[in-house]
Parts: C-alpha cells; structure tokens; sequence
C-alpha cells in the first residue's frame, strides 16, 4: 500500500483557475443544454437559457380599469358641477367591468362612484333601479383615455421580459404569461453523481459499531446540489478496492456531468482516487490550501459516448463532514451556477465585531464558522468549534469568515467580514449567550423558538462570559462564580468586574454539584481526597469555568494539592463534556452536575449545592429582543420542564437580583 | 346582478387580528400536524415539529484524528531531540488511520509525519520498507488524547441538535445523521387550493381574444405557495355562476387546508364570492386598505368531515396580478409559515434614498416597487409602473417599500426603507440607468447579464436623465437632446447642468426619426405640417424627452403652433409606448424612432437623424461595475445585435467625448 501523506497544497484561485482552464479546454465552461418546458408553477427555480420576449402586448385590448361607464370624452366636455351633463345607457356609455374591453366607439371610463345614475324620468334611481339606469348624470369632464388601460401599458410585443441566466421567481412567471409566453427555454440541470467510498463506512439506516461510520456525507452532498440547481444521484458506498472505485468512478462519469468521490479522509484512501483519477484520465490538483478541506482532489476521467470523446471533471471531496460541505460550497455551487448559466450570487456578507481572538497555522486560508448577535447595536461574530469532524458546527453556524492564508491571527474586537449561512433577518431574532455552560440552556433554546428568538451559545466558563458582558459582547452571561470568603455566588465577581456599575442576576436554578464516576465505581471513589490518588485520572473544566472554581475551592478546604492530581490539568468545556470523558474510560472522576451524570449513565457523589444565575446588564434589562428570557423564567410550565432535570432546583427561578443598586 | 362597489376598507393590521382571532378559536393557530420522513436529501426544506434530540454521541467511539500510529502517552514522557524513544509497530504503537478507533490500550496518537520509521536493523526504512516498519523512533513527548477526537466531540446523546421550527438545510440534515437520527418529525405542509373564477378567464395555452384574459395568477400562486412550504393545486376555471362557484369552493375546502378564490377584480364578482361564503360560512373581512390590492375577500367555510365540524379559510385573492401575488405576501406566506411552526422571516431591509417625489391617496398603505442601485457609495431606489395590472413590475422590482395609510408622499432624497426582493448581493451589480429610453438598451441588458451585471432602467426622458445624474442617482442616462442653435446634440445642455464639470458622452447610436403613422396611412399624413389638421390625433412624448424636444423644434421650423395640434398633451413614455398607441388607433401620428415603426409594423415618415449617448460623470468612468459597458461598445459582436435593429447606425458607438475638457 502506497501513502502519500505530504499533500502539495496550491492556494485556492490557483487551484481554480487551473480547473476553469482545463474546463474550458473541454467546451464544459458554459451551459449544458437548452430544455423547453412549459410555462407553469414548475417552472420556477429554473434558470432561462435565453432572453424572454414578449410574443404579444399586455394588455392585448384596450381594458376597462374600473367598475364603470365607458363614454367619448368629448361629450363630457361641458360638464360643471352646476352644469351637469347626462348621457343615455346603451347609446351614449356603457356600462363596464374592471378588465371589460373598452367599446370601439368610446376612449375613456368614469368610475360609477362618480355618477349620479337616472331613471326614465330624470329622476336619481331608487335602489331597485340601480341595476339598470336610463342615463348617467356627470358634474366633471372626463379625460381622454382616463381610467382605461391601453393597449401594451404592462408589456408590448418585442419587449425584453426577462435576460437569459435569471433564476425564475413565481413572480416572473407571471410576467412571462402576461406576454403570451407558454413554453419556456431553460438551461438543463447539471447531474451530478455522488459516490461515497470507505470500507468503514456503514448505510445510515445501520447502527455503526465501533469503528464503523455512518455514511451521510453524501445525503448533505446531495441536499446542496439540489439546492444549487442541480440533480444529484447518490450511488451505493464503494469499497476501498482500485477496481471496484475504477468501475463505480467510471459509471458515475457516464450518467453525469460530474462526479463527487467523497473519499474518506485517509492519505491511502486519497492515493486510491488518484491513482482511478490517473487511470481513466488525469489528475489537476491535489490538495488546495483551505482548512477545513485539505485534501481535496480535481480531475477528469474519459467517458466516451457512441464514440465521441467526453471529459467528465470529478472532485475527491475530503471525508470530513464539514470539509465535505465546504469544499461543496468552494468549488461546486460555482461550477452548477456556471453550467446553468446562472449569475453566481454570493451570500450576503455582513462586518461584525470578532468577539475573540483567533489564530490559524499560515498558508491556509481558514474557514470559520460563527455564531452572530445584535449586542447594544453592535454586530457580533463569536467563532464556534473549528474542528473539521464538528457537524454541528455548520449547522449552528450563522455565517463564516474567511481568515487569508497571508493572516496568522486576528483580535477581540478586530471588524471581520461575514459570509451569511441564514437569513440575514434573523440576526434581529438571536439571543447571544455567552458564559458558563448548563443544561437548562438547551430547554431555553427550544421554548425560546416557539417565541420568536434564537438562542445562540457560546461556552466560555462564567468568567468569561462576564467579561464578555463587559466589553458588550453578549446578551447575558451563565453564571455560577463561588466567593470562597463569603459563600455567595456571582455578586463579588461582578462587583469586582463592573464596581459600580447596576447589575442584574436573574435567578436561574439551584443545582446539585458532585463527583461524577463510572457506573459501579470500580475504584472506589469516595471523596474530595481521592482525586489525589495515584490509580485515579481525572478530567477537570477549563480555567475561567465556576465548576472549576468549586474544585479548587473545595481541594482548598481539603487540604489536597491540584499538583498532586493526574489529569488536573485536562480540560472539558462542559458538564456533559466531564461526564461523556468518564463514561467512554478517557478519566476515572471528575466534578459536574447531577444531570449531566444521568445523562450518560454514571454515579454521582453528591458535594454541594450551587446558584447558577443568568447575568444581565442594565441595557439588557431594558431590550425587547431579551423579554421572552424573562418572561419564561416566570412561566409555570417552563419552570416544570426544567424542574424535570435531575438535581435542579428552581424555587428562585425568575426573582431578580439587583447588583451595585446604589452607586448606579 | 346587485352591486356593492363600495367596500368597507379597513387597515391591514385590524384584518390580520380579526383573521387571527378566527383561526384561533378554530384551532387552526398552531402547526397543522406532524408526519415522519426517512432522513435523506428529500427532507432538505421541511420544518422541524418537534426539537431534534441526539440519539448517540459523534463520535461514538474515541476515533484517530490523523493517519499516524496510536500509543501510550507514558511511553513517550522521556522524548526529546536529542534522546529520542523507540517503540515496537504491534506491541507498542499500531498504525491507524483517520478514523480508525483507537486501540483500547492507546491514549494518543502521532501523526505519521513525526515519527522516523526503523526497520528491523534500526535503521531508517528504505522506500521500500516504509510501508511496514519495525518500530518508530519520536523525537519529543505526545500529550494525552492528542490527536484524538474523543467520543462526543461533536454531539452527545441527548443534546439539543435542532430547536422545533428550523427549517432543514442540507448541514443541518448532516448534523441530524451525526447524532444517529435516521426519522425526522417534520411539520405537515399545508396544502393551499387556487380557484381562478371569471367568465373572461382562459386558459394560458388559449391566444385570448378581445375581451378575454389568460388565467396565469393561478401559477404565480401556486409557485409563490410551494415556496413557502405549502402544497399547492391549481382548479380549473369556474365561471361566474353562483352554484358553480359554491360547489367549487366547498369541493375545495375539503381537499385542502386554505383556498384561494381569484376572483377577478370587479366588484360583481367579489359579491360571488362573499354570497358564496356567506352561503357556506362567513364573510370576516372584505376590503383592505392596502394598494395594489384593496378588493381583499377573507372568510370561512365549513367542510366538516366524517360528521367533525372542519372550518377551511377562503381568502378572496383580487383579481390584477400584482394585487393577487402581494395579497399572498401579506396574507398568505404568514399563514403557512404558521401552520408549518416556522418563524416567520422577513425579507432583508434595506435603506435606501428615493430618486424621485411619489404621492399616495391618504388612507392606503401604499405598496411601491422599486428598483436598485449603489451610486457613489449611496443606495437608491428609483420607483416603478404603479398600476395593479402591470405584471412586469413585480418581476423588475429589485423590492418593495411600502408608503403607510397616513403618509401621502415623499420626496426625492427621502430614506426609505425597501424589502428585498431578491439577493442583496445583486444590488452590487445593478447598473441604474435613468434617462431616455432606447431600443438598444434591451440588447445592453441581455449582454450584461452574460458579463454579471444587471441593467436596471427607469424612463425619465433626456433632461431627467441628466438631473439624475446631476443628482448621483444614476450611473448612466441616455440622452439625445438637441440644442436648435447649434444642431448638436447633448453638449449644450451638459454644459448648462454641469458648468465646469469634466463629463464623457459615450456616442451610441444614430437613429432615425420619423413620424409613426398606422399601416397604409389612411389620412395621408405627409409632414409636420399635417399635425394641426383637425381630423388628425396625435400622441406626444413626455416633458423633457429628447423627441419632444426634437418636435417642438420641428414645428418651429415649420411654424406649426402646438396649440394647434389635436393631441399635443397626451404623453407617452417610450418610443414603443408611441407606436403601440398608433398602432391600437388611439392617435393617428406620434414622432418616434424607425426601429419602433418596425416593432409594430407601421408606416415611417423620415424626418433626421439623430445622435443618443450615453452620459457618464468622470466617477462613472472610473467605476469597475460599468466597465463592461465600455467593453461592450465596443465588441464588434454586440454591435451588429445592434445595427441588425431598422433605422439604426452604429459606426461612432464606443468613441468617448470629453465635455468641458479645460475646466475640470
């Protein structure tokens, strides 16, 4: 088995533009086709291969605009308020509908709110008359051509309606039809075969065992190129086998315009595309300087049809799933764009403030997913987990941020440009949460949409989280900070934070704190003391986290030195981070809540109590975008979904804590 | 027939509660019911009814981050540049791919970039002998658990993936995999019956006659209602009888959750559809204080079914295009949105200056199209055609701001703000050409979309065009304005706009101009002079027109006075504006381009030439979004598109004039 793990990364337009020119060469740089199709609520979301022009005038007649009388203008032409003029039905005006063609003798309408309508002996009608007046009496002149819409006021024959390469809105449509168009020239859709390859790779339907990976790549894969326009075909999981790749490559590249291998993430799995790409055809990069992404293979296999040559481009998609997606987004969406002759819209892009300082190794460009939020007019972007494995983190995404491969860093604070993955409207809906982790958060985000707002976190321990909130970087900050001298929570902090400054703590729950133990407790964990001991591990929260705060405060009391723990020094972000690190055998012990060891199914040795407290300033108080916060804290059946939780108690849920009242 | 042509008017917002109110008491304010679908690429825009919850932890196994060898971090504690350590491939370190599960005895991993590898006689393997080393040599200490990505990275059963209400994107549908879901619970879509009533009506595949109307609404409808989210099925035509009409919309109150009687615009048949509701159910709303739309019909019915009492709303849709499809907007969308327990997103507003005065009747919220452009740094928008028939105003629109009941006007200058209606990436390619109107422009238009740019054009004639420009609230006008004392053409008027100011005239087109006058020329029209007989109409360009300009010094020459002329002060906005009111016998004669006479086939009495530019400010010059319309002046390919057009000469288009060289 060959490996070639040192791959020869090109930057990204490097790497694209050596692919648009081998493209071109092949006469795949423009559209694939031309179908015609007719004109109805299908046709919308396709793309017009050629201008639309107008078959015929809109109005084709002259119309009616109004309810009314239609007449010859000149007749009107002596009528005063004091001398008015009447005209008889059926010889003089006639009565039409909105949209009536107007008669061929007359050229204007007078709205019948406008008339005074008559019986045979002159008199107004009573209301049974109304329906068949004698004549119409008029106190105004009438303009020509008034109230009557001409011929080709809407569209006139000849006439541009729509340019080639607009996507078709509903609206469009509409247009379309008003100029007497019924079938319609769109560029056909780009098939693109979707071919996952891996011998770990398991259906989704399966329940993979370890080692085993659930194959959804291709579902994800399938999903944006439908979105873009183009018909996705995914084939059954390939296995890691030169010939069996070769023949489903090579299949693939006769049923479709391109081919997506998503090739695992290994070197070895790498070569073997490759060496198929080598085989049937030619490979033109290997490796482009993006992260996540890396590994990304562009090449061209040769699949000829009834003799004649036919180049098929096929991109080896990194394995992992946000690489997958991304590389997707990077090199796919264009190509569908350009092959349906489409203009290539880029999401919006917004600036906002980075809420913390970032880092990337040089010569990459780094693709950063975000979470944003409107803080006291600010636009805010917090990065979110980076990991190329992390799926969530492009399903929480709001945007990303390219950091240039040129840039090695950025700072809190440093304006960065955003690439929307949402709606831009939404970023008014979204509650940005950073600060200390607790479960109850997730109950929030879910009652939290059913109001209309978007809970969007971040973990950033209760220390960090307040000092978020002082450089006006999130809604509201968790918060569970103990005062080892006097026992309260989050006051001594904040006072020492914000001196002065009013503060509000809304009072959030009580919750159990513990040492949480694999089931069973084959190491007999008892106490605080047994951290200490040489045969246990223990895995510890991060610096700046108020569970971390307890630990060292409770080690204080205790009189055990953190020196002498194994694994005092490894760090969890969260509670359920601590209880899954314990429950796959990665530690033996660790502090965290009462929930988070039901969760994944541990013992809990119960320490203390402790108030963990959502953290507002006065500005918050005061937002409406914040409300619904408040309000649930104070609704019975929010409370009861929480109260479910094991080891919480929310007695003092929703009581509001005012801090430094005084000196405000 | 009774007629009750004045309707209630009330505001939108009162509509919407007492709408509300309705669909409260009936039950039918929350999700219309929930359906399980298999997790796939098909399950991309559906909404979730219920949060998404993980079912296992991603990874589920502690899982190989890198390809490299897994081994004991202990073994490695010694490790340094100059004391490097060994280990045994099998006993002491195993090789693993990314991916690969990491060996129950493992806590970390090296990548295999890091390691030197050994053959059996400790030296560095040969090529050959790289593909099975014996042992590894380290050269520095491997921390624990690096390079692993630990069981629960990602996802950890339990945890929230997705709030209720989301709307699936294809990463979305990744993370859902990731967390071991397989079935998704989404929302029902709702499904949405269209009613097109109205004798007029035929169907789109039928060429209407005088007096009939293509159905079409029914598509934009529909398309609008699948946008959504909804379902939607399209009934055929019913005519305007009342039993037909009452068995329609009970036959389609019960196949569907809402219907939509479009029910033509007069108020005839609103009167139909209100009996027939008030027949069937009730009437709650009928007239709206919003235009384009007013007409608005809201009511309910009652299907029941297997003897449950079912009460379906009926909205009555008016029956003008533009009314129809924002009537959906407003009332429609928000209702699926509901019933699908998505929130409801607004389009993205944006601020933007107003390019000119516009006036409302008091009383209305006024639902004004614009169009879009960035000149200078500043965003405008530049209102369009207003009348409810003018299909082609929406599919132009680039948004819509709306003009509240209680304002009556803005003024040129104003901000407002405008809902997109469409990508907000596309405002940074619209070129705003405000200014005479030209043939030509349709062929500039469908080039530039082919160079990534989209021509959007508002008709202010010559003059307009330049005070636009004066103004910054264009990027280019079309101008064609003699100045009878020297014969040139735009120099003169340039000068007296811009004094002193450095601008560039593209040169253009030479065209024709001519008299328009009906095939065979049944009033032997010969010259000017013929324009004040008394048995000839005539039909006028706007104020400030370059052809009116043109005329008024023809007739001068002549000695023609316009008081004379039959017709003087009826204004059309565009050369084919002319030729189509020639041409469907509203006027006799009108002045006008030969290209127009050919468009609708009439006879062309030549007059001159004359000279139209393009006008560009030393800023516009300089701007890289107008570029291509440089380039395209002067491709030889898009000049021939143009001179294939009668009656126009292309030989000076793409030189550049210089007006007030010295000065600027």
């Amino acid at each position: 088995m060959s490996r070639s793990p040192y791959l020869h990364d090109i930057p990204l337009d490097q790497a694209v533009s050596l692919f648009h020119d081998r493209l071109h060469s092949y006469g795949l740089f423009g559209i694939l086709g031309i179908e015609e199709i007719p004109l109805d609520e299908h046709a919308a979301g396709r793309v017009l291969a050629e201008p639309l022009i107008a078959r015929r005038c809109s109005p084709h007649y002259h119309a009616s605009a109004m309810d009314g009388f239609a007449l010859r203008s000149q007749d009107t032409q002596t009528a005063l308020p004091s001398n008015p003029v009447s005209l008889r039905v059926e010889t003089q005006v006639a009565f039409v509908d909105t949209g009536d063609p107007l008669p061929e003798w007359a050229d204007a309408v007078i709205p019948i709110e406008n008339v005074e309508s008559l019986n045979e002996t002159g008199d107004l009608c009573s209301p049974a008359e109304l329906r068949s007046p004698f004549a119409i009496r008029i106190r105004a002149s009438v303009q020509p051509w008034s109230n009557v819409r001409p011929v080709g006021e809407d569209l006139i024959v000849g006439q541009l309606i729509l340019a080639s390469g607009d996507r078709l809105r509903p609206v469009d449509l509409g247009a379309a039809a008003a100029g007497g168009v019924t079938q319609l020239r769109v560029s056909r859709r780009p098939r693109v075969g979707i071919l996952p390859t891996g011998d770990e790779l398991v259906p989704l339907q399966k329940d993979p065992i370890r080692g085993e990976i659930s194959e959804f790549n291709s579902i994800v894969l399938a999903g944006q190129v439908t979105e873009w326009g183009g018909r996705a075909t995914r084939y059954p999981i390939c296995k890691d086998k030169l010939e069996a790749l070769s023949e489903s490559v090579l299949k693939a590249a006769r049923e479709n315009d391109l081919v997506l291998v998503n090739a695992g993430s290994s070197a070895g799995r790498e070569d073997f595309t490759c060496q198929v790409l080598e085989q049937l055809g030619e490979v033109i990069v290997h490796g482009i300087a993006v992260r996540p992404g890396h590994p990304v293979i562009i090449g061209f296999v040769q699949a000829d049809q009834g003799g004649v040559a036919r180049y098929v481009p096929v991109i080896g998609v990194p394995g992992y799933p946000v690489s997958a997606a991304l590389t997707a987004e990077i090199l796919v969406k264009p190509l569908i764009k350009r092959w349906l002759g489409e203009m290539t819209l880029e999401n919006p892009e917004i600036h906002a403030q980075l809420t913390r300082k970032i880092t990337s190794p040089a010569g990459d460009d780094d693709y950063i997913r975000v979470i944003l939020g409107r803080v006291n007019g600010n636009l805010l972007a917090a990065p979110i987990a980076r990991g190329a494995g992390v799926t969530t983190s492009l399903s929480k995404a709001d945007g990303i941020m390219v950091l240039p491969r040129m840039i090695q860093g950025m700072d809190a604070g440093d304006m960065v440009s955003v690439r929307l993955f949402r709606d831009p409207s939404i970023l008014e809906k979204n509650i940005l949460s950073i600060g200390s982790h607790d479960l109850t958060l997730d109950i929030l985000a879910q009652n939290l949409a059913l109001k209309d707002r978007r809970l969007v976190s971040s973990n950033a321990g209760s220390l960090g989280g307040l000092l978020a909130l002082k450089r006006d970087q999130n809604h509201f900050a968790g918060s569970h900070l103990l005062d080892p001298q006097t026992g309260t929570y989050n006051t001594v902090e904040i006072q020492r934070i914000f001196p002065g400054q009013k503060m509000y703590a809304l009072r959030w729950v009580n919750r159990e704190q513990g040492l949480l133990i694999k089931k069973g407790n084959s190491k007999s964990i008892r106490s605080i003391q047994d951290l200490a001991r040489q045969d246990v591990r223990m895995i510890n929260r991060q610096r700046g986290a108020g569970t971390r705060v307890l630990l060292d405060y409770l080690l204080d009391q205790e009189g055990v030195n953190p020196e002498m723990i194994h694994g005092y020094d490894r760090e969890e972000f969260t509670h359920l981070g601590v209880a899954v690190a314990i429950a796959s055998g990665r530690a033996d012990v660790g502090l965290g809540v009462y929930a988070a060891a039901e969760a994944m199914d541990l013992d809990f040795i119960y320490l203390c109590d402790e108030e963990y407290e959502l953290i507002f300033t006065e500005q918050g108080l005061q937002d409406p975008l914040l409300a619904p916060v408040f309000d649930l804290s104070r609704e019975p059946q929010f409370k009861e979904q929480v109260a479910r939780l094991a080891g919480y108690n929310i007695v003092h849920m929703g009581e509001l804590r005012t801090i430094n009242r005084g000196n405000g």
